[in-house]
């Protein structure tokens, strides 16, 4: 697979909900950095941290935009998410470092208080 | 000039702080939009918005990855400033629309809580 195709099958898996296959794509060192809050280090890390915040009854992510330089890919993307019945639309621009044919590096740039407000109080 | 060109000269005009030189890439048309607030539509609206938010001592924006599909340019980026002697770094994310050589679209993504709890009390 090509870098860009990595990316859209990762974000083809988050689009099916399928955890297994989106962990599947990442490297065991992976760097994943929601850039307004601290990166984990790590795929036990990873795992852990979307397990514990897999709140989401759906998941439609649109990528209007994927551009590869190297082995970078850069993305625009809309991460549509249903979480307790609402709706949550969220403006993204990522990019993904592709190692071994797997995600190395995950940055994703975006405003959190846009995020948050739209988040069900819980 | 490639849409990657545009882009770079782009932003080598920010970095000379040569703001005249930052608008003549800017199509009459263009919608700038930082994702977190709302857009601006058209260059005479960017124009007065630049003015009148031009409080940078210097500009060293840098730019670890840029690529393009089409006329669409992605990047990634840190627009680091001066502001008051302060420095204030914004990592961030653009996507650039060239149509006619010049910047039609532009839409920034980035953190706003980080970039303002950086900037000094006016």
């Amino acid at each position: 697979m090509t870098p860009v195709q990595v990316v859209e099958a990762f974000v083809a898996a988050w689009n099916r909900m399928d955890l297994e296959a989106i962990l599947a794509f990442l490297h065991e060192d992976i760097v994943y950095h929601n850039m307004p809050v601290a990166p984990l280090h790590g795929k036990a890390a990873v795992n852990a941290y979307l397990r514990s915040r897999w709140i989401f009854d759906s998941i439609d992510w649109e990528m209007p935009n994927i551009a590869v330089t190297g082995n970078t890919v850069l993305t625009e993307r809309v991460d549509r998410f249903t979480i307790d019945g609402r709706p949550v639309n969220l403006p993204v621009m990522g990019t993904f470092e592709i190692r071994d044919g797997v995600i190395s590096a995950w940055r994703d740039y975006f405003d959190m208080a846009g995020y948050r407000a739209q988040l069900p109080v819980r």
